[in-house]
């Protein structure tokens, strides 16, 4: 495994791999990797790809110059996750590299999806993400990139784009890995103190009381419906964590990240709620059961 | 030679073409070809290219709905101008193929390159332009593409896309093919009248007539300053073609198109004009000589 800078060094890479009949497997990452983006270089590598992680703290897709400032750079321990994990080439590019002087493209995804949710808390955000993630699929030149389902509505937004523009490559969203209470994992967590990361756990609590809800709906308590889980969910979460500050709580189609009302079949949680003046994003599939 | 309308079958055929070793080269146009085109064209087959060609009138660049619709559509001249030329596919797909219901991704150039004099004057042009181009490379996969100088702002444009974005596509720029009297080609042409057609030679004459201008500067002419130049060369429109309707007419620098006043080396005389109800476009290099 080589780590590498320029645009430049990854061309010539993937040149040889796919002389050397290759499939390219990508993996972009804000670096601070922890067991979720192992999973996710493991399972590209495991699928028998060249494995290419990019490493690159993006500015365009920070609304918050405190949170820039403080995203974790720990790029020696990335390599030695990467390694271990069974990547291939890691690109570590400088912001210049990225965004050279008289940058001025962008692209972007004009409709609701990325209107809503994060899109309305984070301006700009997917403007910065669809931008970086179109030019780093480009250097990458894969056939598949990797993505966790965390960032559930980013997944979705990333899917749009590259159906959009036709770009030819798989995306693969791979299942959240959690910390053992369930506390999705997150490059964020280091920041939170250890009793904000005691607080946290009500995040995948809230979630999995999601699916209790609907399992337990009655037509009395009409918890098949996304707007009364959302507003028992709401509740629980002002009751059990008072100092929490919620951006958003909603039930919504997997795909379209409309608000649904009844779940006929199956909807996604979704949740963004700062505690202890971190932010933290997490989702669930909910199902009906018959 | 084959016609395609699907993106599929444009992957197909490219995949074929890489394994058997082939460079891909690829020339986007509007269909309504001309000799410009057939040496784009020939040019890329001469390379040694596979050559690619897309014919697709791109409803978003156009900012006039009778534009639009007044746009030749003459597909199967074009498959034999393509043959002739020596493509070795044409792609000419449905706009439900290149748009289907949803789309909503957008590339954009966001500089003073894309709100001067095409994008002043046809706002959300270059938008609709950058946005199918990225979109056609992309399918084409293409190592170099081949575009007309004629469209000397587009050309600055799609090169800023593709460098800003890591394309890793070789974007060349041929002269523009010329009619007898010097009016350049275009499909545009076929609308004007003959009385037009006569007038519209007034075009080449004026960017002609820059040269000579700058060729003789005097001290007290000033006939080497850009604001000079672009002065005289309206004035001849004026009294040459009075019922012509000037868009622009100036000197810029070539590269980022802001109007250049002293010209110390080399600059760009750019125009849009509507002469008989037809707006054209056209451009020259003009060069002091010491």
């Amino acid at each position: 495994m080589q780590t590498v800078s320029f645009i430049g060094d990854v061309r010539e890479v993937v040149e040889n791999a796919r002389a050397a009949g290759r499939r390219i497997g990508f993996v972009p990452t804000m670096g601070a990797l922890h067991a979720g983006h192992a999973a996710l270089i493991r399972q590209a590598h495991e699928e028998g790809c060249f494995v290419i992680v990019s490493v690159f703290v993006n500015p365009a897709q920070f609304n918050d110059a405190g949170d820039l400032a403080a995203y974790p750079r720990t790029l020696t321990a990335d390599e030695a996750v990467c390694r271990e994990a069974g990547a291939d080439l890691v690109f570590a590019p400088e912001v210049s590299e990225i965004y050279p002087a008289g940058f001025a493209t962008q692209v972007t995804v004009d409709s609701p999806l990325t209107k809503a949710w994060e899109g309305h808390f984070r301006p700009g955000h997917f403007a910065g993400v669809t931008t970086v993630v179109a030019k780093l699929l480009l250097i990458a030149q894969c056939d598949r990139a990797f993505f966790g389902e965390k960032d559930w509505q980013q997944l979705a937004v990333v899917r749009q784009m590259v159906r959009d523009l036709a770009m030819g490559v798989a995306i693969v969203g791979s299942p959240t890995v959690r910390e053992s209470d369930g506390l999705a994992m997150s490059s964020r967590n280091v920041r939170l103190s250890p009793e904000a990361r005691k607080t946290a756990k009500i995040i995948p609590y809230l979630l999995d009381t999601a699916q209790d809800l609907l399992d337990s709906a009655t037509p009395e308590t009409q918890t098949d419906k996304g707007g009364v889980i959302a507003a028992w969910l709401r509740t629980l979460l002002e009751s059990n964590a008072p100092d929490a500050r919620l951006d958003y709580l909603a039930v919504v189609d997997p795909d379209t990240l409309v608000e649904v009302d009844e779940i006929t079949n199956y909807a996604q949680v979704i949740i963004a709620v700062h505690i202890g003046g971190v932010r933290l994003i997490d989702n669930r599939k909910i199902v009906k059961r018959f």
